[in-house]
């Protein structure tokens, strides 16, 4: 898992935290962490704290590959509208990110799975041409490169067999506003599955020319949706890798992509109940497999 | 099936039509004729085209409750957004529709079921009033009651089994911003199933504490939306008063039910393929079934 790993300020409607820990490849990583072994690329400064690093290896990640250099950590800060559907950035210092060159131990280079969190595309293609034997390589982006880095980004997806974004994005990337038709348009690109994010509205499966649509979890309180798009990756990345996905297509069994939607739905619903991190600290395995049913339950027909 | 029927002039970014065949009424009595025998109640002008008649009439809708008076019939126009989430009405004509006074003929009152289109809580009550025997009563409403007449729609849904809104509709009459707890007070209010409309992301069901969850179907081309809430309103009716569903529990299967929001979903999303009531020209119920089979398909996991 390759990404940011920062301090957040977040404020929402059910309160304020002027900083903790954060990042889309803490996200993942603590996510993918309930289904497989992880490994993380990323780098903090030499003020990130023990017992943040303490919460990570907690969760078996392996942190060779989380660079410490001087200077402080990627700082953000945000606060969220009263509906929590938009955020305002308050604050963005990049800090020791913005001279991250993301260079893996050797250990890293034969893993089987690789996420890409949402980086420079040209760093996330960086680390993908570093990798041997890879099986399977996802990843995420946003709109900042997508608009003002799309070569680069074209570039870089053309190699990656699933890509996670939202669907403001893949109207961006694609220029068309059907979402059906977005996804040809993407898939085209290079990556043959595409997940769209629709925040409180579920995710959409593009697969093997078909579709598979999995509607948001109804949480009675969302306490801070931060980190919920980068634990639904991680959900899906970490069951992908779990169950030996690969990107022939033996080893894409639609049922298996489906079910890795779910779990990405499930991590990201857990991901808002608390605010940053925290619902990561006491979530059991046995609670993800329970919601997981509960996701059955409130679709069959 | 009580409501409004209209004519009706709507631009998309896929065309434009001045004057074509309208209303709630009519789209949902369209759209549940394909699962039940259909008894509509409205009012219209002496324009009223001979053609439309034909329409319903052909879809052996019975008519004996279709008022003619002089003057000219409801009309409404608007314009959608590109994107298509949002209208502009440009103009609304009510014109015979402003005296509206529902009156059941004799042979309607005995009939099982009863679903009020959008119009004034007051006149909703009333026809409710006029009823025998009935076995399950369902409506819609729209936030102009529900902020301007909030006390006589109150009074109104309170003998309603079944309520159908959209999410904002249901966000204001509740109060409050979660949809799963908007549902709790509402179905405190007296319908004991509620059924929020999300436009293209689906629909929720509310029913004995626990919910259903439905996505949008993806369609290629939105040609015109005008028309799908109320078709979805028909397909479900029409569909809980085939399978003589009724508002004891022993009647109120929620598998029937989750059916019934899936007919719906079907029905909603036909109605947007073609201007108007355009699609209900050509459909059939081979057709409505087998997209049944397709929400299964791209649900399942």
């Amino acid at each position: 898992m390759v990404g940011s790993v920062a301090y957040d300020g977040v404020e929402t409607p059910h309160g304020r935290v002027d900083r903790m820990l954060g990042g889309a490849c803490t996200y993942i990583s603590l996510a993918a962490s309930y289904f497989t072994d992880v490994k993380i690329v990323a780098v903090v400064g030499d003020d990130f704290d023990s017992a943040d690093v303490n919460l990570l290896a907690g969760r078996n990640i392996d942190l060779e590959g989380l660079e410490r250099v001087p200077g402080l950590t990627f700082f953000w800060s945000g606060v969220y509208s009263a509906d929590m559907n938009d955020r305002t950035t308050l604050r963005t210092d990049l800090n020791v990110f913005a001279d991250f060159q993301p260079k893996l131990p050797p250990s890293y280079r034969s893993a089987s799975h690789l996420f890409l969190g949402n980086i420079q595309p040209a760093l996330q293609r960086s680390v993908l041409k570093q990798m041997r034997g890879l099986r399977l390589a996802g990843g995420d982006t946003m709109n900042y490169w997508i608009c003002d880095y799309r070569h680069e980004l074209v570039a870089a997806i053309e190699d990656w067999n699933v890509l996670l974004i939202n669907d403001s994005e893949a109207r961006l990337l694609s220029g068309e506003n059907n979402l059906g038709k977005a996804a040809k348009i993407v898939q085209a690109m290079g990556p043959r599955t595409l997940v769209v994010k629709r925040g409180e509205y579920g995710a959409i499966l593009f697969h093997d020319g078909g579709h598979f649509m999995a509607p948001g979890y109804l949480l009675e309180d969302v306490f801070d949706p931060t980190g919920a798009g980068d634990s639904f990756a991680g959900g899906f990345m970490g069951y992908l890798a779990a169950q030996g996905v690969d990107a022939s297509g033996a080893g894409a069994d639609p049922a298996v992509l489906r079910r890795a939607v779910i779990y990405g739905s499930v991590m990201g619903s857990f991901c808002c109940e608390k605010f940053g991190v925290d619902r990561f600290r006491t979530l059991t395995r046995a609670e993800i497999d329970a919601r997981f049913q509960e996701f059955k339950s409130f679709t069959g027909f």
